[in-house]
C-alpha cells in the first residue's frame, strides 16, 4: 500500500456506467506523484489516507467487475518512524 | 487511476485479432509519460481522461480476454486541488 | 520481490472492516521509496524484511478478498552480493 | 499499453519448458527503458510494436499459464500526435 | 519480462512456510534497480536471467497460491541488439 493526501476532487460526467454515484479524489504519493482513488471511507480534503492499488482495490466493491485500480482503505490517524 | 490528456491515436493494421474494432489513442499522464489507451467512452485529442491499468482495464470489455492494459473510464469535467 | 527496511508503524482507526487486526509497518525500500505493508511475520521497526507485492501478496492471507497489495513474507538473515 | 521498438532478440536455451517455441524480442520503450517482449505478431527488429504488459500479456496465449508478462499486441502503422 | 544480473542470495529463515525449499537470489536490472526473485532454473552468481514480475511468476509453481511476485524463467544464451 501507499500513504496519500487527499488534495481535491475530480468529476467526469461521461463516465463508464458502474463508475455512477463513486466518488473520486485526487491523491498526492509521498513521491510527490498524483493519482486519482476511489474513495470508500469518507476521507476528505487534507486527510493522509491508505490506499491499494491494482487488483487489490476492487476487493472493497461489492461487485468486483467496476473498472478501478486504487482505493481509500484507511484514513491515518498517525504513524511513527524510528531509525 | 491516473488523469491523463489524450494528444493523439495510434494505428497498428497487423495485431491480435480481439482488437479489431477498438480505438487507441494516445495519452499524456501528469508524470510526462506517454501510454496507449483503449477508448471506451468516445475521447477526443485534446481530452482530460480518467484512466484505469493493469487488470482493471478488461472489466469495461465484455469479453475479457482482450489483450490492453489502459483503458478511458471517464472525460474529466474538472478538478479542484485545494491545499 | 523487494527488500525492505521496517522504519515504523503506521494506524488508521477508519478503515475497511475486514483490515481489522491487521498490523501496518512502513518499509523503506532499496530505492528510498517507503510503501506500507501488511505484517505477517512478526518484523519489528529495523528488521530487514522480504516484501512481495501485488496479487500475490493476497496469498498468505486465509481470506484473499482483503484489499492488502503488499505484504511481509520473510525476516532477512543475510544476504550475499557477489560482482 | 506501450509504444516499444524492437531492437533486437534474445535466447535462452535453459528455460521453463512451456516457453519452448515462443519468440523473445527486446523492446526498448518511449521512456529508454529496455523489456523483453514475447513477439505473437511477427515483428523484426526496427518495428515499432504495441505491448501490453501484466496479466493481459497472456490473454494472447492459448495456454494462460505461460509465465509471461509482456506480449506484442500490434505493429504500428501510424500515429498523430495533434497539441 | 526484463533482463537481470544474479548478483548475489538472501536468505530468511522466519518466512511465510509455503516458501520453504524454495530459492532466492538478488538480481540487478538494466536499469540498476535490485529485486529479489524465486530461481526455479538454476541460475547461479553472475547468470544473465529472463525475469518474470507479477502474477505470471506464479504460473511457474505448482501451487499458485505460493505468495512470489518475481521468478527466473530462462537463463540468458545471447542477445543481439541492432540499430
Amino acid at each position: 500500500m501507499v500513504i496519500g493526501k487527499i488534495i481535491g476532487n475530480v468529476w467526469a460526467t461521461r463516465k463508464d456506467e458502474s463508475l455512477n454515484g463513486l466518488k473520486f479524489m485526487i491523491a498526492q504519493l509521498e513521491n510527490g506523484e498524483k493519482i486519482v482513488v476511489c474513495d470508500y471511507i469518507g476521507a476528505g480534503t487534507g486527510d493522509m489516507v491508505l490506499i491499494t492499488k491494482g487488483s487489490g482495490a476492487r476487493k472493497v466493491l461489492e461487485n468486483e467487475s467496476i473498472p478501478i485500480d486504487a482505493v481509500t482503505i484507511g484514513i491515518i490517524d498517525g504513524f511513527e518512524e524510528g531509525e
